[in-house]
C-alpha cells in the first residue's frame, strides 16, 4: 500500500508558489486567503491526483473522496452552511485551473448543491424565489452541459434553451427576465425530464453526487481535444495536469445588506490613486453585465456605508501592496459581510500605465527599473495618437474593420482620390478628409497629407499607405477587403451601408476599426511621468535609438522625441513634388548628355536636401540611403498613358499629342516589369546608371563639406541597397569612394563619412562575411528581407495575410514582428558571419520592425548597435530597448 | 654566400610534373622532349627565380646570367646554330609560363636573336629576304610593345602601325603582304629611329642584351595591374612567380622541304581514329591563319613525303597514348627536319567527345570510368539538338547575341506574334517560323510550339519562354536586348538591319547567336556509343535522375532518355487551351455554387491527363504539383480588355459588350497584382480557395484507383508548392489526405501515395526541421528559391543580369547554375535540419538547375536522392551524377 499521499489542499494550506500543484487559480485563492482576505472557503485538488486519476483509466483514487469529504467538512464549518442543508444550503462553485491559464477545459459549474429540498433553503436566504429558480435551472443547464455533454452530446446547451425558448413563446415572454419564478420551476422539471430521456437516469439530486461528477469531468476535460490541440500548438507539456477547485458560492442579492461590485486600486483611465469602480446592492455580478440597473461609483459606498468601504479600502491597499501592482479587485457583499472573489493586476490605458508606473517608483513600491518594465511599449504608442473618445459607446456604428495599419484615430469626410482629398483637404478648403482609395501609390502623397486619415481595401501593413501613414503619422486602416468601392460612383459600399464622397466616417487606425459618422476624437499629451519614465528607459537601455527621417521637419520631430541618429534617409522622396518634370527628363533621357543635364540640375536641390537634414541632427550620424526604387515609379501612371494613346488614336489620329504620347508608352512598355520588387532597383539600378548615385553622393558630401566649412559637425553615412553579391558593393564603392574625394578635394575639406549597406536580400545574409570585409556598417531592412524570406509582397499580402492570421496558420503578420524563427534566423547567421569577418563593423536595424517592441528586444538579442524607427515610435523602441536590458539582466 | 641554387632547367631537365617550377608551357615542352619528340632545343627558367628577382627589387640574381649563358651554349649545340652567328643564326622564342594559364602577363617575343648582321644569315638560310626583313619588322615592334612599353607607354604596337600605314601609303600598298623586302628593310630602319626618339637609346642590336631585357620584362610581368587583378579574382596566389622559356625557332618557310601544320589524333568532328588536320609546304604558321594559300589535307603528306608521314604518325599515336587522350599537335618541317612545337588535348564536337572515349575505353587506353569523366556533360545536350552547319563560315551573318535559352538551331521566317506564328507555322501552313516577341506568356504557347524557334528581346534563362523553349526543346534566344522590336511595324531593328515579318532568320539557341538569312541547319542522332557511355554512367552514379513532364509524350520521351520517375508534373498547364473557358468561369465565379460546377467539369478531364502520364510511366513515382500559378495568369490580358474597354466607351457607350466587359475589367483589377510572384499563388491560393486542389487531389488518387483496379502499377505523389511556414503545410494536407482517403473510399482500392512540399522560399530552408516532421518529400524548386535568395526576378532580369556577367560582378548566372555560396548554403542547410528532424524523408530538386551539370554535380554532395529535369537533359543528368560520383571516388 502507497503511503498516503496529500491530494487536497484548504486554501489556507496553499501559497502563491504553489501553482505547478494548484494550478493558477488554487494558487491565487490560497495567496489571498493567506493575507487574511475574506475569501469565501474552499479547497483545491491537486494537478498531480488529476494525472493519477487519469493514468488509472479515469478512476478516483481510493482515498481522495475521504479526503474531500473532510475538507469540506471544514468549509461547511467556516461557512456556517450544509452542503445539502434544507435550511442553510452550502452551494459551491467547481472549476478547472491548470498551471498555464489554457482554452478548452471544463468551464465554471454554479450553484452545485441545488436539489428539490436545497432550493427552499435559498429562497428563504434570499426571499427571492425567481433569482432561486433561475439559479436552479441554469444549474442543471450549465451541469448537463459541462458535466455530461462528452458522453452525451444531446446534454449540449443549445438544446435546452430550445426548450426554454418554447416555454418563453407558450408564456408569452420576449426576454428571459419576463419569465417568473413558477414557470421557471416549471423549467427545471422540464430540464430534469429531458435529462432522463437523453441518458436513461434521473438528474442527480443528491449533491455529493453532483460534486463527484464534476470533478471527475475536470479531470477528464484535461485530455479533451480542444486542450490537447491547444498545449501541442503552444507547447505545453502534456503531463501537468489541471487542479481543481471547490468554493462557497456566496450572494450579492440576498437582500438590501447584500452587494456585489468591482473596484480598481487606481483610477483605470487617468492612473490617479484612488479607488475607482462600480457596485450594486442587492444584486448578482450578471445584473452588473445585463445592464437592467445602473452601477453606483464606489465612493457612494463610502456614504451608504462606511465602515465596509473602509474595509473595503484597507483590503485593497493592502492587496496593491502585496503583488506590488495596481489590482482589479471583485467582491460581494452577502448579508452584510464583504467577500474578495479575485483579484488581479488590472487592465489601464497607456497614460495611466505611465502614471501608475511612475506613482508607484516614487512611492518605492517598485524600482524605476520595474516601472520601466511595467509599461507595455507597445501601449505606449497607443499614448502618442489622437484617440477614439468613449470606444466602447461607439461599438453599434463600426462598420468594418481592417489592418491597423497607422495608428491614432480621425474623422472626416470621405474623399475618393488624392486630387479630390487635396483639393478639399488641409492647404486647399481645410475641411477634415478621409481619403478612402483601393491603394494608394506615391502620386498620391499630396492627398495623403491633406488628409486627416486614410483608408484602403487593399495592400498591407507595410504597403504604401502604410508606410507613408506611419512616417507622416497618418491614421490609416489598410487591407480593409470588406469594403467594396466604386470608384466611378464615388462610394463605397460595406454590407448594408453605403458611404458616398462627402459622408462622414471615423477610422481608429490603432486598431483597425472603420466607423460611420462623425465620432468624437481627443488629442493625447505627452505628462510629465512619461518624460520621467523615458529617462529611467535611457538609463537602462543598451541599444541606440534612431529614427527614419527624409525632411528637416521630420529629423527635427524624431530628435525632440529622442533619436539618436537617422537610420534612413531615404532619398526618393527628393525626387517628388515639383521636382518631377527633371526627374523624368533625366529618366527618358536618349543620350548621356541630356541626363547628365537633368542631373546637373538635380545636384543642388539634393544638396539642399541634406544640408537642411544635417543641420537637424546637429551631428549625430546620418545614414542616406541611395536610391532604391525602380525608375519607372517617377514617370506617369502606364495604364492612364495607356488609355490616353487608345482614346486619342480613335479621337486624333493624326495630332503630334498622340505621337509623343506613342513615345512615352513605347518607353513605360520598355521599363515594365513583371514583378519590380525583384527587378532594376537598388545596387542594380546604380550599376547600369552610375549617374544618378554619383550625383547623390556628390550631393551629400557636398553638404556635408559646406557645413564642415561653417565648423559644424556632421556625419554622413552613405547606405548602398540591395546588394545580394559583394561584388556590387565593391563595384560601386570603388567608383562613389572616387565622387566622394573628388567632391573633398573640389571644396578643399575634409569629412567624416561611411560607406555601407543594406541587408535586405537572403543571400547578403547568406554571405554576410564577403560582404562585411567591404563595408563599414549594416543596417537590416527587414521589410524586404522578410518579404524575400517569406516570398510575400507587401503589396499584395492583403490576399492571404488577414486569412492566414485569422486560420491561426500564422500568429503572427510578419510585416509587424519579426519572424524570429525564420527571418530571425537570417539575421543571427548574417551578425555572426559578419562579426567574424570584420569585427568593427556597426550593426542596425532600418526597416519597419525597428519600431516594433517584440523586433526592439530580438534586436537586443542580436547585439545590434541600435534600431532606427519613425519619428512617433521612437520613445516605442527607446522603452522596449531598456525592457530588454533589463529582462536579459533578470534572466 | 648562398648555396649554389639550380635555376635554369633545359627541356630534357625537365617533366610534365614539375609544372609548379617550370610552368604548364616549360614542363609540358620538358615532358615532350624526354619522351623523345624533336622539339626545337631550349630551357626554362624557374619561377623561384622569378621571386628572387622580383624580392630584390627587379635584379637579376648573382649567377643566373651565367646559368643562362650555359644552357644558351648547350641549346646552340643542339640546334647547330650560333646566337649571333652571321652565318647561321640561332633565333629564339621568349614566352613567359606559370603554373596556371594567366592573362596579363607577357606575350610571345618572336625571333630574338635578328640584327643588321644575323639577318643576312637568316636571308641566306630561307633565300628569302621578304620574309626575313617582315620577321625583323615584327621582331622590333613586339620586342618594343612587349618589353618596354610598360616604361614608354609610346612604344605601344599601335604607333609602330601608324608608321607603318604612312609607309604602305607613301609605296602605294593596300594589304602588309603587298609591301617588298626593300620597303620592309627602310620600315626597320623607321621603326628603329622612333625607337630611339621615344627612349633616348639605341634599339639593343646585342642578341644577348635583347635576350636579358627579354627576360627581365618575363619577370616583371607578373606583377603587372592585369594579371595581379586577376589572380585575386580566381583566388591565385601571388607568390607563385613565373617561369621564362628560351627556345629555339624553327621555320617552316625555308623552301619546299619545309613546311607547317597541325593535326588531331583522330577526327575532331566524328571521332573516327584517324589522323585529321591539314598543312602548307614552305609556309609559317601565319600563312595558315592569313588564309593565303589553301592548306592540304594531312592525308595528302603521305604522299608527298611518305617518311615524313610516317614519322608524324608515330609520333602522334605516341602523345596520344602517353597522354591517353586525343592530341592536337602543332609541327614545322624545317628543311626535311620535323619539329614538334606543342601538343595538348584536342578540343572535339560533342558526337566526336562521346566516341573517342567510348573507343579509347574499349581499346583499354582509358577505363570505362575514365570515358564517363571525359565527356562534358554540358556537351551532351549539344549532341542531341539540331546544330548549326559550319558556324565558322557564318560569322558573318551574324547579327546579335542574347542568352542562349533553349539549346539548338533553327532557321525560319519572322513571325511578330503568337498568333501568326501559329497561323503559318506547323498545325497551319506548315512554313517554318520563328516566333519574334518582346516577351511570351502562357497565351503565346500555341505560337511557340508552331515555331521552329523563338526569339525574344526580354526575360533571362529561366523567363517563360525560355521554360517552355526547354520543355518543349524549342530553340530559343531570349533577352537579346540589342533588338529593337516595333510590333506595329511588324519588324525588328538592329544596327543596321532591319529583319521584317516573313523574312527568313535563323538562331542558335546553344550559342545565343541571331543570323539573318536561312542557314542550314543539321539533325544530331544519338549513335551506338553514346547509348553505352550512358550505361557506364548509370552504374557509377549514385543520383537517380527523374524528369519534369506534364503529358503522356513528354513522359514517354523522358522514359526513352533514361528517366526514373517525374519529379515535377505542372498542373497549371492542364489548365490552357480548350479548358480555358471552363477554367476562366471556374475564377470569375461570384459563388461556391458557380465555381463548384466548373470544377466538377474539370475533374474528369485532370484524371484523364493524369491516367495518360501515369500510364506513360509504367509504375515509376510521379511528383504531381498541385496548382502554382496566380489565378490571373488564366484570363484575359488585362491591358487588352483595357484598352476594348476604352475603344468601347467612346464607340458603343451604351453597349452591352461594354458592361460585360466593365465588370471583367474589374475583376482583373481586384486580382491584379504588384509583384504576382511573390503574390497569392502555390499553397496560399489554395488555403484561400482549397476546391480548386480538393479536385486535383481526388482527380490524382481517382486515376490512381484506375490503373490500380487494372492490377497496374503507380505511385503519385503529391507536392504542395511555395510553402514557407510548416503551419501551410499542415493545414492543406490535412485537408488533402481526407480528400484521399475518401477518394480510394469511394473507388474501393488502396493506393500508395505520399504527400511532400517543394522547398522554394528561403524561409522553409530556414525551417526545414519542423517542415519535414509534416512531410514525407521535399523538392528544391532551385528557379524560385534563387530568384527569393537573390531578390531578382528571372522576369526582368534582363535589365541587368546580362551587364552583371560582362562586368563579372557574378561569374556565372544563378538561374543557370546554382549559387553554392549563397542559395546552396540555404540548401545544405535545409539539407541538414530535414534529415535530422526526419531521417525517412526523400529530397530531390526540380527546378531548371536539375538539368546543369555543375548544379547536379552539388546535388550529389548534398546527398539528395533524385534531380529533375528537362526530359531532353535526363542524359545530361546522368552523365553529371556519374560524374560527380566518379570525382568523389578519386578525392
Amino acid at each position: 500500500m502507497a503511503s498516503k499521499k496529500k491530494r487536497v489542499y484548504l486554501f489556507e494550506e496553499g501559497a502563491a508558489s504553489m501553482n505547478a500543484e494548484l494550478g493558477g487559480k488554487g494558487a491565487n485563492l490560497a495567496e489571498m486567503t493567506n493575507l487574511g482576505m475574506p475569501v469565501p472557503p474552499g479547497f483545491t485538488i491537486d494537478t498531480a491526483t488529476c494525472n493519477e486519476y487519469l493514468a488509472a483509466g479515469d478512476k478516483m483514487p481510493q482515498g481522495l473522496w475521504e479526503d474531500v469529504d473532510a475538507a469540506l467538512r471544514v468549509v461547511e464549518e467556516r461557512a456556517g452552511k450544509g452542503f445539502g442543508d434544507p435550511q442553510n444550503p452550502l452551494l459551491v462553485s467547481v472549476r478547472s485551473g491548470a498551471k498555464f491559464s489554457m482554452p478548452g477545459m471544463m468551464d465554471t459549474v454554479l450553484n452545485l448543491g441545488l436539489n428539490p429540498v436545497t432550493i427552499e433553503g435559498l429562497i428563504a436566504g434570499t426571499g427571492n424565489p425567481r433569482f432561486a429558480y433561475d439559479g436552479y435551472r441554469r444549474f442543471v443547464m450549465m451541469f448537463s452541459d459541462i458535466v455530461l455533454s462528452n458522453d452525451f452530446p444531446k446534454l449540449k446547451k443549445e438544446h435546452f434553451e430550445e426548450i426554454f425558448n418554447a416555454l418563453k413563446a407558450k408564456v408569452g415572454a420576449k426576454q428571459d427576465t419576463d419569465v417568473g419564478a413558477e414557470d421557471l420551476a416549471v423549467l427545471v422539471g422540464q430540464f430534469k425530464e429531458y435529462f432522463q430521456k437523453q441518458t436513461g437516469y434521473e438528474f442527480p439530486d443528491e449533491p455529493k453526487e453532483q460534486l463527484r461528477l464534476a470533478i471527475e469531468a475536470v479531470f477528464k476535460s484535461w485530455n479533451n481535444p480542444r486542450a490537447f490541440t491547444y498545449r501541442n500548438a503552444e507547447k505545453i507539456p502534456h503531463d501537468l495536469g489541471t487542479a481543481v477547485n471547490v468554493q462557497t458560492m456566496v450572494f450579492g442579492n440576498m437582500g438590501d445588506d447584500s452587494g456585489t461590485g468591482v473596484a480598481f486600486t487606481r483610477d483605470a483611465a487617468t492612473g490617479e490613486k484612488m479607488l475607482y469602480g462600480e457596485y450594486l446592492m442587492n444584486a448578482q455580478g450578471e445584473d452588473v453585465v445585463a445592464g437592467v440597473r445602473t452601477p453606483m461609483p464606489i465612493s457612494d459606498l463610502k456614504d451608504q456605508n462606511p465602515k465596509l468601504y473602509k474595509q473595503f479600502e484597507t483590503i485593497a491597499q493592502k492587496l496593491e501592496k502585496h503583488y506590488r501592482n495596481m489590482q482589479d479587485i471583485e467582491f460581494t457583499i452577502e448579508k452584510g459581510r464583504l467577500y474578495i472573489l479575485q483579484c488581479r493586476n488590472g487592465k489601464r490605458t497607456p497614460a495611466a500605465a505611465i502614471r501608475i508606473a511612475v506613482d508607484q517608483a516614487k512611492e518605492k513600491l517598485i524600482t524605476k527599473d520595474e516601472a520601466v518594465l511595467r509599461v507595455e511599449a507597445s501601449q505606449l504608442e497607443g499614448a502618442m495618437h489622437p484617440q477614439l473618445k468613449d470606444v466602447t459607446k461607439q461599438k453599434d456604428k463600426a462598420i468594418a474593420k481592417g489592418l491597423n495599419a497607422g495608428p491614432g484615430a480621425a474623422t472626416g469626410m470621405a474623399a475618393f482620390d488624392a486630387d479630390t482629398a487635396a483639393r478639399l483637404g488641409k492647404g486647399g478648403r481645410n475641411e477634415q478628409i478621409i481619403l478612402v482609395s483601393a491603394e494608394t501609390t506615391p502620386d498620391d502623397i499630396h492627398g495623403m497629407l491633406a488628409a486627416q486619415g486614410v483608408l484602403t481595401s487593399r495592400g498591407g501593413r507595410t504597403s504604401h499607405a502604410a508606410l507613408v501613414a506611419r512616417q507622416f503619422g497618418i491614421p490609416t486602416i489598410c487591407g480593409c477587403g470588406e469594403l467594396s468601392i466604386n470608384g466611378a460612383k464615388r462610394q463605397f459600399t460595406v454590407g448594408d451601408t453605403t458611404i458616398s464622397e462627402g459622408d462622414w466616417i471615423t477610422i481608429d487606425g490603432t486598431t483597425g476599426v472603420v466607423y460611420k459618422g462623425q465620432l468624437p476624437i481627443e488629442a493625447s499629451a505627452i505628462t510629465g511621468e512619461f518624460a520621467e519614465l523615458m529617462e529611467w528607459a535611457d538609463k537602462a537601455r543598451k541599444l541606440m535609438v534612431w529614427t527614419n527621417a527624409d525632411s528637416p521637419e521630420q529629423a527635427a520631430e524624431a530628435v525632440r522625441n529622442g533619436a539618436e541618429g537617422i537610420g534612413l534617409c531615404r532619398t526618393e522622396h527628393m525626387f517628388l513634388g515639383d521636382r518631377v518634370p527633371i526627374v523624368q527628363r533625366m529618366i527618358l533621357a536618349e543620350d548621356d548628355k541630356v541626363r547628365q543635364k537633368a542631373l546637373d540640375q538635380l545636384l543642388p536641390l539634393q544638396k539642399a536636401d541634406f544640408l537642411g537634414i544635417f543641420e537637424a541632427m546637429e551631428g549625430r550620424p546620418v545614414v542616406v540611403r541611395l536610391i532604391d526604387p525602380p525608375l519607372h515609379e517617377f514617370l506617369p501612371n502606364h495604364s492612364e498613358v495607356q488609355q490616353q494613346v487608345y482614346v486619342e488614336r480613335i479621337l486624333n489620329p493624326t495630332s503630334k499629342k498622340l505621337a509623343k504620347l506613342e513615345a512615352l508608352l513605347s518607353k513605360l512598355e520598355e521599363m515594365h516589369e513583371a514583378n519590380p520588387m525583384l527587378g532594376l532597383r537598388g545596387c542594380r539600378l546604380s550599376i547600369v546608371f552610375p549617374q544618378i548615385v554619383q550625383m547623390q553622393v556628390s550631393a551629400i558630401i557636398g553638404a556635408a563639406c559646406d557645413l564642415k566649412a561653417r565648423d559644424l559637425d556632421v556625419h554622413p553615412e552613405i547606405m548602398i541597397p540591395l546588394v545580394g553579391h559583394v561584388n556590387e558593393l565593391k563595384h560601386l564603392r570603388g567608383q562613389l569612394e572616387q565622387v566622394a574625394k573628388d567632391t573633398m578635394k573640389a571644396a578643399g575639406v575634409k569629412v567624416d563619412y561611411k560607406f555601407g549597406t543594406m541587408i535586405e536580400i537572403p543571400r547578403a545574409c547568406l554571405t554576410a562575411d564577403e560582404i562585411a570585409r567591404e563595408a563599414e556598417f549594416f543596417s537590416f531592412g527587414t521589410n524586404d528581407l522578410t518579404q524575400m524570406a517569406f516570398g510575400i509582397s507587401r503589396d499584395d499580402a492583403g490576399g492571404f495575410l488577414p486569412q492566414y492570421l485569422e486560420k491561426k496558420i500564422l500568429k503572427e503578420d510578419p510585416t509587424v514582428s519579426i519572424d524570429v524563427e525564420g527571418v530571425g534566423k537570417l539575421m543571427r547567421l548574417c551578425v555572426d558571419l559578419a562579426k567574424q569577418a570584420n569585427p568593427k563593423i556597426k550593426l542596425g536595424i532600418c526597416g519597419e520592425h525597428g519600431g516594433d517592441p517584440a523586433s526592439v528586444k530580438f534586436c537586443h538579442t542580436l547585439g545590434l548597435t541600435y534600431v532606427s524607427c519613425s519619428p512617433k515610435r521612437v520613445p516605442v523602441a527607446r522603452l522596449a530597448a531598456a525592457q530588454a536590458a533589463l529582462e536579459e539582466k533578470a534572466a
